[in-house]
């Protein structure tokens, strides 16, 4: 079982080197067949032998850019160009090395997968290129998209950096593009508070791109994590690009302008939060500044909220009005919302309420697993030797307990005063 | 009859000398007796005699802060005070002779009286007085408040400026409150685009105040008009301040803030608009600025619109979505949409489109008393010795017929190109 498992996550990973995000023939393949099988039928050069009845699925996602009449034409045509491609995937080994170079793949259900994607429907990622020391999936539970102009003004980046460093301090994730201008600011902002930011890249997570942010993408592999649809290796293009933007406003709880232009690619981002149901917020500025107009322009026309600052954003984002307080599920976020049920603040300032003896040895192996600098739940999960919902349960009881407490990073082993 | 109309005028004038607006007793006795039979009461030195029954009006009340248990109490005592204050009152001589001074007094359902008003419920004024030559029931059909910060920034005075500018010269009044800082500018930039401007005060129309408003408050006399529920000769306090928001809040069709601190006066105008169920809408400006922090808290937490220029709030404000093309009734307003919905805009550009005898006789008396400068409905009506309905009637078809086009006094003569 678990040789078929990793024989689906290897043939996800080269239907990230085969197909761009949201190709409507593979998307539409990925509805009724598994990701080996695609993979397999290129190899032979022949389209899989479907399931009688499937082609019926497939019509059904004509109206959102899948398979036509030309069904069959546009099969073969998709399959010879994927063939071509098959040439530049990495050997199999080669692959399972990435994970030498601190690069993962993260694949749909995996521990580490952000199941908030799961609302893009069919146009989900085929599986996420990793790079970096954080748990995307625990720290985008609570994370906040901030992104805004390449050109942005001093006053811009003021901002940005102040709401993004005060968001790290609170335990937030920041999540941006990675580019100049805003969003750099906003991944500065986090890492200076010593907080968690995620990059969602437009190319593979071993390019520096733009190169002027090297160290910046190597400070944040340090203390977040760097995310791509591409595999390593892939350069960035206008198209990908827009791409992209629909995975940060998915992956965060919600998205803040900062500053943008009236036709900036940040609207773009800003459009798909909305459109995805998500709180969108949007940052003043002064009505004579032309990389302010595109946020004023969303808070008129599209409903986005004004935000002075990272108050106004933990208000928008904690339901119950206490920020920080309490988590709240990110909407389609199954397992997550368990977990984020789960996550009280570590109670109490003195002892463990709960003597260490009366652990059961389930919780007592999961305690152990945790390092002293702190990990998500899935890491730890892997430490122990055990699942996912086992370390999440055993978190609540353990904070509850007084031993452990949240970090940016996760959960790390409760620091006593004195 | 007429001479009964002249009391009860008379009688409105003198309670403004009486009672405070929004007075809790007086609002109380205007619900059942008629303002003469109060005034003549005062005068007599003993409250009137009630109808039966009146008293549980007037308890209703209560709950709005009327009159209570106390009521024969309460009725006595303020009889005492607007009996010691009738002294003060000029003798109804002098009262006629501010027609001459160039203060007039306008009562509800005069021509003259904006209708809209009404909303106020009880707590509208006893009685306006006005000074200045626009007509306040027409311009305010088409107007606009704009409030702020008395302690404005750079910024703020310029966007107002530039904002009231624009309205101005697209034929929309501008209302404000005559006081230093974004008042100030709002009033100005509609005076600089020939535009007319509405100046609601906390003291009398004969009172220039503050004294460093002298010559704006002159200006505002000879192209727009000076209003207060005071009358002449009473100086603002800071109680008369915030009684004087709720008439601008409900003067205009809508309310803007430029510039406010959070516990700047505009918020409180801004509120009355609010629940008045007027348009409220917002400039936004830099985070970073104290006096834009009052406009971002209304746009995320009292639903304010954000408007980056007039063209913003002309689009508000004009429900049909084409700026300046259609009037839209203000609410409430009963006669005033039926005058709103007969407005076209002057129609083609050449010769009129009716032969001139082919006007009624009506029609024609009306195109003779329009002034060459302008003037609105009641003006022309006065000057015509006909009805303001039949003057509204005429209007529409004198525009239609390319006779007459609007202005920013009202109506004038149209302008032939050459």
């Amino acid at each position: 079982m678990i040789a078929a498992a990793d024989r689906q996550r290897i043939a996800r990973a080269v239907l990230t080197y085969l197909a761009e995000p949201g190709d409507p023939v593979l998307t539409a393949l990925l509805n009724v067949s598994q990701p080996a099988d695609i993979v397999a039928a290129v190899t032979a050069g022949q389209p899989p032998v479907l399931p009688v009845g499937c082609w019926d699925t497939i019509r059904a996602d004509e109206r959102a850019g899948g398979l036509g009449r030309r069904d069959t034409a546009r099969l073969e045509h998709a399959f010879g160009t994927w063939r071509r491609r098959l040439a530049g995937v990495p050997s199999e080994m080669d692959l399972a090395a990435f994970r030498q170079d601190g690069i993962r793949l993260v694949c749909p259900g995996e521990p580490e997968w952000p199941s908030q994607l799961d609302v893009l429907g069919a146009g989900r990622p085929y599986a996420l290129w990793l790079r970096g020391e954080a748990d995307l999936r625990y720290c985008c539970l609570r994370s906040v998209s901030i992104v805004g102009a390449r050109a942005a003004t001093a006053y811009g980046a003021h901002v940005c950096t102040e709401m993004s460093a005060a968001l790290g301090e609170r335990g937030w994730a920041v999540v941006s593009g990675g580019a100049f201008g805003i969003d750099g600011c906003a991944h500065r902002g986090a890492l200076a508070a010593d907080g968690v930011t995620v990059a969602v890249l437009a190319c593979g997570v071993d390019h520096a791109y733009p190169r002027g942010h090297h160290d910046l993408l190597t400070g944040i592999t340090a203390q977040g994590v760097l995310v791509s649809e591409w595999p390593p290796g892939r350069t960035p293009t206008r198209r990908r690009f827009l791409v992209r933007n629909r995975v940060i406003g998915a992956l965060s709880r919600g998205t803040v302008v900062v500053e943008a232009g009236l036709r900036s690619g940040a609207l773009n981002t800003a459009r798909h939060a909305r459109d995805l149901g998500r709180p969108l917020m949007a940052v003043p500025g002064p009505v004579t500044s032309e990389v302010s107009a595109g946020c004023h322009m969303i808070m008129r026309e599209w409903g986005a909220v004004c935000v002075t600052g990272a108050a106004d954003v933990m208000e928008m984002l904690t339901p119950l009005g206490e920020p920080g307080s309490r988590e709240a599920a990110v909407p389609g976020d199954g397992p997550g919302s368990v977990q984020a049920s789960l996550w009280p603040d570590a109670a109490g300032r003195g002892d463990p309420l709960i003597a260490r003896d009366a652990l059961d040895p389930l919780t007592e192996d999961i305690l152990e697993a945790i390092p002293a600098r702190g990990a998500g739940p899935a890491t730890i999960a892997v430490a122990a030797g055990v699942g996912v919902d086992a370390v999440v349960r055993s978190l609540g009881l353990l904070a509850a307990g007084g031993y452990v407490e949240r970090c940016s990073r996760g959960w790390r082993i409760r620091r006593r005063a004195g």
